[in-house]
């Protein structure tokens, strides 16, 4: 709860238009993709890095603590606050696109912009910003930049911190900070702008962010290849991506994840194979596209695909990826509650993640189906519970035991949802007792008093 | 000096032939490419990363000043011992490649490798390490990332930070980390990666390297604008680079460059010329190679370029790059002594940066070639003193008006040398005090007691 002083001081800064503390609006913004709730002290409405600056300046003088929010979709609970303290959100002003300069190739753009918004509006004057999490049409570029947010085209064009070029941020007591620069090259003074990316708002409130774009490639075209054995496309993978050719995306749905979108919609999904990639690959010249296709699909036949299909038309190419865009809802088929992780990998060892998938599927006997973005190693882990009061324990157990595979062969935790409130208590797992009293170092030279998104992290 | 009793401790640790105090090995540790000479107290070669974390908790716990190095080609002093102390060296022992991994397109190396050695040994496995500093021959992987060098391939690959996939780092009291993953997305725990490139060595000692690499690009063609006047170049190479072609390189040479290499090897170049353009670009077909030539020439001929040449065999190819490659070395005809900076700015704004070079060259009177990688907005800025003693100050008066015009154009004091010594006093020119504070904060963070390279930076 919040002392009157603060609540009245709050007001008179912002307004009470934007500062809120009624259970409607705390209960608006308790939750997020994790379906966790906890109830914050109130909801502030900063119209500008001015006033961001104020009420940092004031929650850290009167230890109060502040979790910054973009469009609250995160998977691991970045935006709850978990321990009262106020909701700084940036969604209802912060969210114009202030600069979309084409002769450098750079925008600059407020936290709280959608990044599908930030995508058509770039695609509109020929540009592209690749970055696309599944929550492009919800999540802001602050919490894409907060989250290190990754997504489909990361197989070639890398993840969001490989756009961003420069921030501004608030930090902890109040102070505003640049960090980065619109040039490409910049090497003066430490990385902070690095460091704050996948910060997940402990270490500062972004204010700005100045991102790099690239020319919309003119051409792209998509296939897809069935394999009767998951790890036949597995190794295909793998061998694609190391011969040469570089696709956009590389994707990949199991067995249960085409039955489950075939239940669901009847596409005509091949339902007995054990797993489909469906791909993508762009450039400035046919002959460049045929190339790509063409190394593609010898890699894949070479690897047992029993089917090539290269879309033909815009029609088709929708077609092709109906199924990956649908696998995550159709899954539901299988249980009520679905514990979801994205657990990364090096692309050689996808086989061998994916037969510990199935090892843990059957001593646990929980269906698990898996989909996502193999092209990146990344993996969509989802295990599927039909009695969620009964099963969530031996749920987590099974989903620990998966964090373990992924660790042992050279993984990560996670891949591009976070480590949040969700994963905190795995990351020893991860992370030795140095690592850890690291990252607690740099927290605590970023902000003493630890008002900013505590508890967070494993911190 | 070193008391006996840290002489005997390190002698003990690392054997008599791995620690050195006499004056030779001294003065072959003191300098690096600014020519400035330090003497450190020490210098020590430690066989494996154990024996780096010996050091360090030593030197830590007694307060003796480490200085990292690799090859000492740096240009801004980071490698400069300016108060004493131990050299740690990594080039002795710390120089292997551990590991090429041709599955994931990984490599693992000790610090201690040198850039090209690298670079060769990757490319015989069809792959390709794309940063390329001018130091290649010379320069450590290990220095590389401590500097974020660059180099010519940056306008289409980036630089040293985009392949540092994790690191292994010896933290100043000795514990051991890593930081990072094998995974192109990994989003557990704080950028700690991030945060060491470019920290040049005051943050902690790198002790492995994992590289991201790219399958080698199987063609590759270069050609060469002719422009009357400095300014047709400069917009030529913003308007170009965003049309939608990304060319591997796009570097430039002044007139006064032109000249002075024509002057030296009589090549045939056009020494009227305001500027010539030499560009590289590359793919997987001869399509797309022809279709980048054609887009460049078209750009190029919009904006004044009375001679454009493509590079029609490997000969043709050594003959464009001859000037770009001596320019450097052959711009000695205008002085004795050369200052030499790596100022960078938005692309857009190289017309400006030269126009306001040009006014500065004119205020002083020195003569000021400029050369390097306008593909990225990075000249390399040289103000050329006939009289060192003479004209020192107001050598150095001129560059930091330079810098000046650099920062006022939204540009950085350095693109790829770093800060070190050398640019240490102009920090406050780019970094307000909230700004250098928290540079403070975070050195003080992961070395408490100031022993990693210090007063470097401007810390």
């Amino acid at each position: 709860m919040l002392d009157q002083q603060h609540i009245q001081y709050f007001k008179n800064l912002v307004g009470g238009e934007d500062f809120f503390t009624d259970l409607a609006h705390l209960n608006a913004y308790c939750y997020d993709a994790t379906k966790e709730r906890h109830l914050p002290s109130g909801v502030i409405f900063p119209k500008n890095e001015q006033e961001i600056s104020q009420i940092l300046k004031y929650c850290n003088e009167h230890r109060i603590i502040v979790v910054p929010r973009g469009a609250g979709s995160g998977f691991t609970g970045g935006a709850l606050s978990v321990s009262g303290g106020l909701v700084l959100s940036v969604e209802k002003h912060l969210d114009k696109i202030l600069e979309i300069d084409t002769k450098n190739l750079i925008a600059r753009v407020e936290p709280g912009v959608i990044n599908k918004h930030f995508q058509n509006e770039v695609e509109k004057l020929n540009l592209f910003y690749p970055p696309d999490p599944a929550s492009e049409n919800q999540s802001t570029l602050g919490g894409n930049v907060a989250e290190n947010a990754g997504g489909m085209r990361a197989a070639k064009y890398g993840i969001t911190k490989d756009y961003v070029m420069a921030l501004r941020v608030v930090l902890a007591n109040g102070e505003i900070i640049r960090a980065g620069k619109k040039t490409i090259k910049d090497v003066a003074g430490f990385n902070v702008a690095g460091l704050m990316i996948a910060s997940e708002g402990c270490l500062g409130v972004i204010s700005e962010i100045t991102l790099k774009l690239l020319a919309k490639p003119p051409l792209k075209q998509s296939a897809m290849g069935v394999f009767n054995h998951i790890e036949d496309a597995m190794n295909a993978v793998y061998k694609t991506m190391s011969s040469g050719v570089t696709p956009v995306a590389m994707e990949f749905l199991d067995n249960l994840s085409i039955k489950a979108v075939e239940e669901r919609f009847s596409k005509g999904l091949p339902k007995d194979a054990g797993a489909i990639l469906i791909t993508q690959v762009d450039g400035v010249v046919k002959e460049q596209i045929a190339w790509q296709l063409n190394e593609i699909e010898k890699h894949f036949k070479a690897n047992c695909c029993v089917d090539f299909k290269i879309a033909q038309n815009e029609q088709e190419e929708q077609d092709l990826w109906f199924s990956r865009r649908n696998a995550s809802q159709s899954i539901s088929v299988y249980g009520k509650k679905k514990l979801n992780e994205d657990v990364t990998v090096p692309r050689a060892s996808l086989p061998s993640l994916l037969q510990e998938v199935a090892k843990i599927s059957q001593k646990y006997g929980f269906k698990i189906p898996c989909f996502g973005h193999t092209g990146d190693g990344n993996v969509h882990v989802n295990i599927m519970l039909e009695d969620p009061k009964r099963d969530l324990e031996k749920g987590h157990e099974a989903m620990e035991e998966i964090f373990q595979a992924a660790i042992s062969l050279e993984g990560t935790l996670s891949g591009e949802h976070g480590i949040g409130l969700s994963k905190a208590k795995f990351m020893p797992l991860a992370f030795n007792h140095s690592e850890m009293e690291l990252f607690r170092n740099i927290k605590k030279a970023l902000d003493p008093n630890n008002i900013l998104n505590p508890f967070k992290m494993g911190l």
